[in-house]
Formats: structure tokens, C-alpha cells, sequence
């Protein structure tokens, strides 16, 4: 690990790493040095982030071996058939074992580089370069890796855990607007599921979030980072409580397949499953209508939809979330808020509370 | 685990688990309803194995709620593509990350059901009812799946350990005899590792394992499981002693890439493999010549080849070895043997005597 660069480590015992968080840390060579083992590196990219940093990446990369492979961009790319291009370069340029696959991009990038990571040869080592705000704070964090299937969202995947990983909030620059929003969505999830304090600094600061403000930005993307972590330390593999950071994911990962992958942004999906998430507990009795509020202001002012898209109906949604990963025995269950940073898994709820909620949204049309 | 029936315990810590040897198991439910904790199933087979035992065995799993895939037989046929038609069947039938995946048939079935298992919804419950010799005494130990690159064999995959295996010797009575002979290859291949008194005892009985005697089968099954379950536990993902299990895989691998995957079985390209460590070795003064000619003859009697095909040259060979992934760092570490019994993994060798062996083979035609 390197003292001096800000950064948060995630304990997983031997397989604990550090999270490198600062300005233009995509050129510092010593990073790559100090936590890629052997010669070769192989980077994954997409065709918007090559243009922008790849040379770059390459440039500090110079004393490795090193290969790159440009996937299409998009979440609707996120397929096996993609995935596959990536071992195609890896065979072509005989990478053994002891490689390192390095991701530079965002969430899909991150996702397929280190699904590859772990499956090449059965596992080889992974770096992970996460360039978007979205990615920054969630996917880069806790070894999630996979693609799609057609009919279901990372239905294929792995626990992973990369040598470390390196935020650089340079990158932030060219992200166009709609893509930070995203990128918002999942920090205000951290603040709702287990850290109040850190909702009302949200409340108290987006606007300087949204101006990309360098030192609030590091600030909420180390707490954003910090409070996935501990979530994660906890339980690895998603047995019990990593179930929360699902909050607003399986009404969203809903919307992602009912409008078609690429449609709506992930963190546009989960904003307003967050609402909708907010909206059940709520009916429930769970969370009061003034907490409610605050929930749909601070999404509302980080340009997030609150509201699930018009075309879709209970049905849908209740079909969609069928086949989600969260559904155990037959029983939904969903991860509901009672209060603001005090979410919870459960599935002790009456199911007629989730059809009325579904059906207020169909109301409204 | 099931007291009343013979079985190997493969220690991993809380990834242990039990090996079942005998006759009949396919159809014990009782096995099912120890080791499959939820009620989804899939069984996963191919059509040469489901006409022959998927009825008994979907009959044995009638407390479940059962479904098969059925995937074209054949090692031409371990591709991402056709690994692809099981999850198409796991997301059709809705099943959940509780649900269990059962491999029913030899190692190619194995290790995409197995390799599937793993990654479905970042990994679901697998057991292994393999049907072959081989996969009997070698794939069904110790957690390698995966599947095959167009440029390598085994080259995407997971380390993933079953609840159980289900060795039913029954199963070997429709077992034609290139396949049981290309399984003696992998049972040869442990005496040859850390076990000569096993060597010694096959040569005293092949004429008894090739008559399918089933008091030698269960014998040799069980030894070999446990030879092989003794090196999986010192080395579960292959960082050190596990490679001595690749005995004659280097060689090997490049004879099945070489000649396209399903020309040769596997434990055919295995068998060529040995002897050609063997004849290595001997160059290399580590085995004498009586020792090398033990091993070519009983190779012989269990009616496998002794010898690489006669169209692969040395080119061949080095080019195709280039890419194993027992290459470290642009070195060529290979498991040789210094007597019968006593394998070693080693890059510490005169590389002239591996040209020399692999020319040697060619001046013979």
C-alpha cells in the first residue's frame, strides 16, 4: 500500500485491498508497480473511455508487457458474447497465471474485466480503474463481478476481489451529466441504509456535488467507499447483511430489464426503486411521511427520476422480480427503510402493501 | 454423509465433502435428500447419458422440483456457447440461488454443470453423479470446472468444490472400451505420482480392471479418489503440489489442441503424455530404463496409446505448450518423474533434452 495517496482499505482478511482515492492517480506508475505482480497486463476498456485515458494508462503502464481490448460500450454490451472478446486477446497474447487484468471504465467495464479475472485459467489477478462516479462508489467496491443473461441482470457472475483499486477523480471531468446523477443515486443509498449522518451532509452539500467540487467529492466518495466496505466485511458472499445494499435495487434491477438494458441508467433505476422502496415502508408504517419527503427532495435535486417509468404495471414488476437473485423460497424479499439510515432485508411484510404501492404508481397515469 | 455407504472424504476445511462408491446410487434418494439442501434441481446431462440413466435418476429426485438440460456429448462441445444453454434452462425454470446443480454424466458434463454451478447468480449448491471411468477418479476430485477456448483446453473456469459425489459403478456396464481404457490412464497416472505401491498392485490387476471386475473397480476408484483427494487438500487451487496431478497433462493438452479437441479422448492424450515424461525423464538420467519400460507396457496392456500421433512435430508441441498454463514467466515447468512414485513439477532442466525427446518421436516415423 502506498501512504501517501488518500485511501480506504476493505478488510477481507487475505484478500483485503486498499481504495486509492486523489487527482490524476490513472498516471502514477507506482500504484501499478507496487500491486501488479508479474510482467503482463492486459487493460479492458470501452470505446468512450479508450479515446479519453487509455494512452495515458498505457504510458505508466510502460515497464509491463502490456495488451489492451476495447469493448462497445453499454450496459446492453454487458453479455457473454462480449465477455468472451476478452479471453480471445488473452489467448492471442499467451497470458499466463500470473497476469493481471486491469479494468479502466466504468461499472460494465468493471464487471466483465473482473468476471474474466476470476475465470482466466481460473483466476488470475485483477486491478480495478473505475472512471465514473457510479462505478467509483459501488461496483469497484466488494468483488462483484458478471455479466447478463437476457432475462436477468448479472445472472452470471463471481465474487472477485481485485489487488486494489484506484479512483482517480480527474476522470469525473468528462462524465457527461446523466452519468454523474447515476453516479449519485448509489452515494445517497449508503447515506439511507446505515448512515444518517451522512444523508443530511448529503442534504447539505449536493449542490456542491453537482458542481463537481474536488474536496467534497473526495469526501463523499471515501465515506461513500467506507460505508460499503464495513457492509461488505460483514459478509462477503451475500448470505445476510450485504442484502442491504441492495436497497432500491430489486425494484430497479426491474425497471433495467423491463425497459430493455441500456434505457435507463443503473442509478436512475435504483433512484427511483429507492422511491419506490421509500414509498412501501411508508404504507407499511415504517417511515414517516416528513422522512419520506427528504428521501424524494435529495433525489429530486440530484436530477434522479422518483417515480418508476409510466408503462410499466404491477405485473410487470411482479414478474420481473420473479427471477431476481433476492427471491428465497417463493418469498420476496425486499430491503425496506425504518427510518433514514436504518434499512432492513425482510420479507415480513404484507405482500397486499407491495400491490397497492405498485398499483399507486399505475394510479397516478 | 451416509454411513452405510463406502465413501472418501475429501478434506477442504468447510468445503468438505464425501465421495460415494458403490452400486445402485443413482438411484438412492436418500443421497438427494442428504446433500441437496433446497427443492430445486437441475440435472444437468448429455444425450448420451440421458437415454441410458436420467429417467432413474429424476425418478430418485421425485421429492424435488426437478428439471433437465441436455447438452450435446463430446469435448468439441465445452464451449461458452453451449455452457450458455444451461443457464437458459435455470433462468426459464426461475430457479434461485438456492437451487441445486446435479452433473450427470463424464468430465465434460462435470465440468461445464460444475462451472455453471459456480457462477450462476455468483455460485448455487453442485453435485457430481459422474458416469465414466475417468471422471469417476479424476474430475469428480477436487473442484476444477470450466471450459475450453478455441486456443486451449480449460482455459475459462472456476475452483468449485460439490456437496458430494455420486460414483455409481453401475453406471460402467455401458461404458464402451476406448472410453474405460482412457479412464485406466488417469488411475495409472496416481500410482506414477506419490503412490508406487498402487503402480504395483495395477500391474498385478489390470487384466481384472479391464474385465471390469467391480471388487478391483471399487478398489482402484477408491484409491485413486484418495490419492488425488490427498493432493487437492495439501494445494486446493493449484499453487504448488496440485500440478503434480497435470502428470502427462502438458504433453497432453497439446496433443488434444493439436489434433482438435475430440480426435483424441483425453486420457488417451494423457497416456502419450506419461510416456513422453517418462522418456523425458529417463534423457534426463532421473528414471532408469527399466523403470520407463514398467510404464509403457502397462500403459499397453490397458489397451492406450504409448506414443504423440505421428503428425505432430516439435513446433507443434512448443507452440501449443506456449500457452498451458503451467507456463511461469516464459519457463516450461513440467511434472517428470525420479522413480515410480516419486513425481516431481520442475522447470529445472536442460531444455536441449526436451527438443531432443520431441525430435526423438518425430525420426521414428
Amino acid at each position: 500500500m502506498l501512504s501517501d495517496i488518500h485511501s480506504v482499505q476493505v478488510e477481507l482478511g487475505d484478500r483485503s485491498y486498499p481504495i486509492y482515492i486523489g487527482s490524476g492517480l490513472l498516471s502514477r506508475g507506482d500504484i501499478y508497480r507496487e500491486h501488479i505482480p508479474a510482467n503482463q497486463v492486459l487493460v479492458v476498456t470501452n470505446d468512450m473511455v479508450a479515446p479519453l485515458y487509455l494512452d495515458q494508462v498505457l504510458k505508466a503502464l510502460a515497464k509491463f508487457r502490456h495488451a489492451s481490448v476495447i469493448l462497445p460500450d453499454g450496459e446492453q454490451n454487458k453479455t457473454l458474447g462480449v465477455w468472451n472478446l476478452i479471453f480471445d486477446t488473452l489467448m492471442k497474447e499467451r497470458f499466463n497465471r500470473q497476469c493481471t487484468i486491469l479494468a479502466l471504465g466504468g461499472g460494465v467495464v468493471g464487471d466483465m474485466a473482473g468476471f474474466a479475472a476470476a475465470c482466466y485459467q481460473r483466476g488470475v489477478n485483477f486491478v480495478q480503474a473505475p472512471t465514473t462516479l457510479l462505478s467509483q462508489v459501488d461496483s469497484s467496491v466488494g468483488g462483484k463481478t458478471g455479466v447478463n443473461h437476457p432475462a436477468g441482470k448479472n445472472m452470471i457472475g463471481a465474487f472477485y476481489q481485485p489487488r486494489c483499486v484506484i479512483i482517480d477523480i480527474q476522470s469525473l471531468d468528462t462524465l457527461e451529466d446523466r452519468q454523474y446523477s447515476a453516479g449519485l443515486a448509489e452515494i445517497i443509498k449508503y447515506g439511507l441504509i446505515n448512515d444518517g449522518e451522512f444523508f443530511c451532509w448529503l442534504e447539505g452539500n449536493m449542490e456542491r456535488l453537482l458542481d463537481r467540487d474536488r474536496e467534497a467529492l473526495v469526501y463523499a466518495i471515501d465515506r461513500s467507499c467506507r460505508d460499503k466496505a464495513s457492509v461488505v466485511a460483514l459478509d462477503e458472499t451475500e448470505q445476510g447483511k450485504r442484502a442491504l445494499l441492495n436497497l432500491g435495487h430489486t425494484f430497479g434491477h426491474a425497471i433495467e430489464t423491463g425497459m430493455g438494458y441500456g434505457e435507463w441508467l443503473h442509478g436512475e433505476a435504483v433512484a427511483a426503486g429507492i422511491c419506490m422502496a421509500g414509498e412501501l415502508s411508508r404504507r407499511l408504517g415504517w417511515l414517516g411521511e416528513a422522512e419520506q419527503k427528504r428521501i424524494i427532495a435529495l433525489i429530486q435535486r440530484a436530477c434522479l427520476p422518483t417515480t418508476p417509468p409510466r408503462q410499466m404495471r404491477r405485473t410487470d414488476f411482479l414478474s420481473l422480480m420473479g427471477i431476481d437473485k433476492k427471491v428465497q423460497n417463493g418469498r420476496i424479499r425486499l430491503v425496506l427503510m425504518r427510518s433514514l439510515g436504518d434499512a432492513v432485508v425482510t420479507d415480513d411484510f404484507d405482500p397486499q402493501a407491495l400491490n397497492s404501492m405498485l398499483d399507486g404508481y399505475g394510479r397516478a397515469l
